[in-house]
Parts: structure tokens; sequence; C-alpha cells
């Protein structure tokens, strides 16, 4: 694209989108431009009514009896077989339950007891440096209690590192920072070939892009409801384990709803077959049952080409990001952090700050979001290798091409402005 | 209590209670009598309302901008300082998180490294065998975690075992089939005399009976967000532990929230000062509002006399409820599974079904249940010693005395017609 990209080109991009109507799906507010969907997806249309419906009627009206009567003691099962179809999950393999950092020490204690089973050797886990903190606290803590070590290395040192000591790879596959996407198949070949297990964190994947963890071979994975899933803050996670692996280790925590017979009130566990050991307390029903309003938004694109056609519109949304960084704000200092080849890019491109200084990413930000583009900043050390970072997210189910040229006009005028300059003020950081 | 209580005797004392005013917080289902919020607790009028002001506008239009702007970042503590007024936990001690069962083994991980420490002899963790099983399950977990033990005893045969070999005793303070509630500061004290540390599961405690977990000198606790507290169904639970013990152990669910510092991302973990390394992933918003409005309905009982006040109410419930089964059911053969002296009672009263078999205990329950008589049934083996259940619960917030009366009334009758015979249908067990 050399020649200049006008705001009617993507008009016209986004009247030719066939995916445009599921744009209606969702309550947007007024005069925001929201591309933060990587961290808090955007409330459906459907979610107030139905969480209403939940409290009212099934929480008040029908009240104990509704563990029966509205199915809520198969909620986990029945949104995890949702999402199992945007993940490449069968039915009965996935699981929403507790937080993303409650499943992964769920998979992770799972995988290092089979790992050590099978070879005692095997006593590393392995994952990247820059993976989400609260992936490897969990992977610091499951290593200390299995005898084992943690190994944090640059992405592209980990195929060498799967020596014969290596016990579990843990990616996540999107990095929440560069956007960088990593090949789940051929990476899960990579461990696989090392005799490493493989486990995924989809907790920037599911929603965002196409995923197939059984066609990819995987053996664990955890993955967030929040953010492309749509099901609203703090909304409950989920986990899958790959069937050979379903019955070989105990679940740590190893609440009532992960027994073989919860209602039986035995005194000793006994863990229910397959997936269900993953369960534990009681399932949070008004939580879940947004997350399931929130998966439907992506199910809804299923009779529209599915996550394929999702993928392409994120596809096309970041090239024109990327395109329209290049052509307005070449000369402003700002580099593009996130993998140019979009095969290896997840649904999200970051602006990396440049190390001299000369831009306070965290205040262009804020006078960012004050004109109603809400993107977010994350800071690094600073440095050209891991620069403050500007994320912009791109929701292909809500995110317009209009959106985008919005956003980068928006960001062209605030750095030509230098407007930036009286937006510092202090507060503090928002959740991923 | 001699000559016969009458309909309207009880309908006098509504009339005289102080603390009736307080049933209008509550969106009660018409013809239902609800004696099971030891199960779920009913809705909060401000409940549906609050809700969605957070679905909509916290979620909606706030979006990302809502953990700072509506304070969600900060939910988990400031529901975490409510709760503790009930229960005798000061202000930053006690948080909101996750499930009970997934706070127990944070709690009892703890317990187990703090005891192991002190004492490497110490090897054996002491619960009830009746204890909820949950409790038992993550108990067993833990246990077998840190080469421990796990030993279940009759309730009475706990303090004998209390030798210098125990670690920790871990306790349900209201026994969630028989309703028999523990001496929170002499089992403490007998505890501590042993040399072991003091675990307290709150779960039938908390909003239902006066709790003062400093003035006891406890150790740890746990409990439940979705009975007393009317949070709604898998409502958050909470944790608290003793300031003496807030940073002598690693919480082994060492998630981002429970960081010193979650949003400078470190690659490693640093344990939050005191109660905050309890939190783990991200907060669950929408669940965690309807809570807060759950626990101010016990607030708002602190002007007539808070927590006490409550108390005497539900121990005037449950003395007219055991001396209605006296004088109304004498000969049914339903036995009082309870114990008398009220001090030693939580908040319910269960009823045992005769071991010969006489009485199909599930049949009638259904039979209540179909006049809107709302209690539960939980299944025992059988015998005088472990009866098939009634169990009825008493909330003071709601539960009227004209209500102990109509369910008794309506159980007499069902006896004498054997109605009940009739009620034989299958369905699942409820969630306590």
């Amino acid at each position: 694209m050399t020649e200049p990209i006008t705001r009617a080109t993507c008009a016209a991009h986004d009247a030719a989108d066939p995916l445009a109507p599921l744009r209606a799906q969702f309550a947007l507010p007024e005069g925001v431009n929201y591309l933060d969907g990587n961290s808090l997806g955007v409330l459906p249309a459907a979610t107030a009514a139905r969480v209403q419906q939940v409290v009212t009627d099934e929480w008040g009206s029908g009240l104990i009896r509704s563990w029966n009567t509205a199915g809520w003691i198969t909620l986990p099962q029945r949104v995890g077989d949702k999402i199992g179809r945007l993940v490449g999950a069968k039915s009965g393999e996935l699981v929403v339950a507790d937080s993303t950092s409650v499943n992964l020490f769920k998979v992770l204690s799972a995988a290092a007891q089979i790992a050590r089973a099978d070879d005692p050797a095997r006593t590393v886990i392995v994952s990247e440096r820059s993976n989400f903190p609260t992936d490897l606290y969990i992977a610091e803590s499951v290593a200390a209690q299995h005898g084992m070590t943690l190994e944090l290395l640059d992405i592209d040192a980990i195929p060498a590192r799967l020596g014969p000591d290596a016990a579990v790879l843990m990616l996540t596959q999107v990095n929440y920072r560069s956007g960088r996407m990593a090949d789940m198949a051929a990476v899960t070949a990579q461990a696989h070939a090392a005799g490493a297990l493989m486990l995924w964190d989809l907790a920037h994947s599911a929603g965002a892009v196409p995923v197939d963890l059984n066609g990819a071979n995987a053996d664990f994975a955890v993955g967030c409801g929040y953010k492309y899933l749509n099901g609203g803050p703090g909304a409950p996670a989920f986990c899958w384990v790959h069937p050979r692996h379903a019955e070989r280790f105990w679940q740590p925590l190893s609440g009532w709803m992960g027994h073989a017979a919860p209602f039986v009130f035995e005194p000793g566990y006994r863990p229910a077959p397959g997936i269900g050991r993953f369960l534990c307390g009681t399932p949070p029903i008004i939580g879940m049952s947004a997350l399931e309003c929130g998966v439907d938004t992506l199910l809804a694109a299923e009779p529209l080409g599915g996550m394929a056609a999702l993928r392409a519109k994120s596809v096309a949304l970041s090239e024109l990001f990327i395109a329209l960084v290049r052509q307005r704000l070449g000369g402003s200092g700002l580099t593009i952090h996130t993998p140019l080849d979009a095969a290896q890019r997840g649904s999200q491109v970051s602006l990396g700050v440049p190390p001299d200084g000369s831009i306070d990413g965290y205040a262009v930000m804020q006078a960012l979001i004050d004109r109603g583009v809400i993107g977010d900043y994350r800071a690094g050390d600073g440095t050209a290798a891991e620069p403050h970072l500007l994320r912009f997210g791109f929701t292909p189910l809500y995110t317009r091409f209009v959106d985008v040229f919005d956003a980068i006009d928006a960001l062209a005028d605030i750095l030509a402005r230098a407007s930036w300059r009286e937006a510092r003020f202090m507060h503090k950081g928002a959740v991923t």
C-alpha cells in the first residue's frame, strides 16, 4: 500500500465486510474506539438481560432448586463445550472453572506429575522469560513443590534447551507484550520430539485466532474468559487436557465438584473421570452465565466462517494498522514491536516507545484515552529490546477498519501537537 | 412450653420482633417458605440493580478503566473488610477470593508449612470425620503434598488425639449435617495447648452466629459467600489469617494478584504483604459485587444489635422449631439430630429419619417442597447414629416465627396423610 490510505477506503472495507453485522451483538459505549479487547472484552448486548434472568429468576425465584431446574450443576461443562468449539477440543474435554492462574496450577501440577512418572530425570519446566507474569509465578510454585526447576529463556532460545531434562514446555501462544504468536503444531512437535509435555496458555488466543488443540496434539491448555471471549471482568477461566493424560494424575485442588460422586458426601476423594476432576469448588453461576453470553458472540460467527473468517479479518485489521503506522507515524520514533509476518502475529500490535525517552508512552496513551481511543500502556525496561509499549488489540467481532484509521489519526495528531505532554498524571495500571 | 403453640402466638412474636424490618431487604418469592439459607441464601432486593450497574455501567461503559475508576482492583479487600466485621477480623486481615475449597487449600498449605517449620515432628492434620467432604478432600491433598497424614475422628474423640504429632486441627465450626456448633475459643485453646494450629471453616457460621476470630486467637479461617452471606450461587469465598502468621509461608497459588507489585510485571514472585498474598487470579467482579450486596444485608443489622441480636433471634427460631417438633411430631419417629443445648447449635435443626425405614425422608422433603416449604435432605448411612436427615435452616434476617410454625404444620400434615408416599420421583441432589 504505497498510496495514502484514506478513511473512505477504510469505510469501504467495512461496507464490504461480511462479518460487519457481528458488531451489533455488542453494547459499545458512544464515543469510544475500543482497542483493548485483548485486556478486557466489551459487553455483549445479550449479557445484561441474561445476568438479570439468572439473578432474578434462577436465583431469586428458583433458589436452591435451580441447581437442577436451571442446569447450574452442568454449567461448567456446557460452557466448556462451547469454548471447546473455538479451540479444537472435543465435547467433554474442556471445563470452565476458577481463574486462569488457578487452572494453570492444576494443569501444570498434572503435567509435572506425569513427566516425572514417565522419566524421573525430567526436572525442568521451560518457559519464556517474557511470558505473562502470573504464569511464571504459578510455575515457580509448582516447580518448588515438585522438586523441579523453572528455566526462563528468550523465545528463540527455547528449542535448543529442550534436552533430556525438560519435563514441560509452558508457553502463552500469543505473547501479551509483543503480540508474537507461536505455531502451536510446530512448537508442540518440537517439545514432543524432545520428550517434553506441551502446555499452552490460550489467554490471548481463544476467540482471537484459530486454535486446534487436538490437531496440534497438545497436552494441556488453560485460557482466560474475560479477554477475547467477552466474559466480563474476572470471568471464569477454562482448562483442557488431552484424553491420553486425563486420568494419570492427582489434581491437587481436589474439591468436591471434581469428585466422582459429589452428592454422596464420601469422606475420601475419588476423582471424577476425565476433565471433571479439574473442577474444585462450587461454580460461580452468575459470572459463568455472563461468560456463556460472551462465548456465544463468537459462536455466532460460525455460519459466517467461524474463527477462520475472524482471523482473516483480524489480520486485515492489523495489516492496515501497520501500514498506517508506516504512512502516518514514520518519523515519530515509534517502532513496530510485533512481528511483521502476519502468521507470527496474534490479534494485537504493540508500538515501541523510542529508547531515547523522547516520547512518554504513558502520557501518550492517556491522551489517546482522553480522546476515546482505548488501548493500553505496558512498561518495559525502556531499551530497544524491551521497550515501553503502546498496545492495540483488534477484536474482529466488533473492531471496524475505520476504528483503526481513527486510532492512528488520533495518535498522529497527539504526537504532532505534543498535547500528550499535558496528560501526565498518575494512575495505577489496569488489569490486562 | 407445655401448652400448644399456636400460629397466633408465632405471629405475635413476629409483631414484637425488632429485627422484623430486615426481611424487607430481600426479594423473596411468593408462596415460598425458605428454610434452606444454610445451603443457598436468598436474593437481596438490592442485588439485581447493583449487578446491572456493574454489568451495564462499570463494564459496558467504563470498560478497562473501571479497574481504577470503579474500584474493582480493591474490591477483594473492600468486601473482605465488611465480612471481617461479622467474624471478628480487623480491617486488612481478610480478603474475598476464589472458592471455599481453593481458599482452604491456601490456608491449610500455609498452616502445614508453619507447623512443620516450628516442629518437624508435627505431621498430622486432624479433622472431624463428618466434616463437609470438600474440606476433607482438600486436606487429603495438602497432607499428601506435605508428607503429612490426615486423621478423621468423631468430634468428641478429637481433644484426646491432639498429641505432640498434631500439626493442625481443621474444623467446620457448625457441622453441615448435625448443625452442632463448636465453642471456637475453647477448641482453639485446646488445639494451642497441644501445640497445634487451629483452622476454622466458617461456612455455616459467617452471618449465622457471632464469630470472633481474633478474640478466639484462631490461626486461620475460610468461609463461604453463598450461604448466610446471601452472595448468590457460587459466590466468591473468603480467607483470613492471624497477623502473626501472615508472612511466614509460601502461598502455593501464587498468582499475580497476590504479588507485591502486580503491575510491575516482574518475572519472579514476591508475595504481597499480609493477607494480600492470598489473592491469586483476577477477581470475579460481577460475583463479588453481588456478594457485597449480600454482606450489606447483615451489616444493616448493626444498628439493631448486629450478630448478637441476630443470634438471639436464630436461637428463638430453632427453639420454637424444636418445641413444635415435640408437640406436633412426637409420635412420628423423627428424631432431633441437632444439640438441644442452644449454645451447641448453629442456625439449623436437622431431623433424623427413623432407622426402621418407616419414613422415606427424601420423599417427605419433596412433598414439603411441593407445598413451598424448602429445606433439604441429606442422606446418611441410615443408622440411628448417622440417620438420613431433613435439614431446616433459620436465617434470622428473613425467617419469621410463623414460617417455622407453617413448616412444622406442613410436615405434620404430610406425615399424617402419608401424602409423601406419592412424592417419590427422582432428582439429583442439590448443592449445599
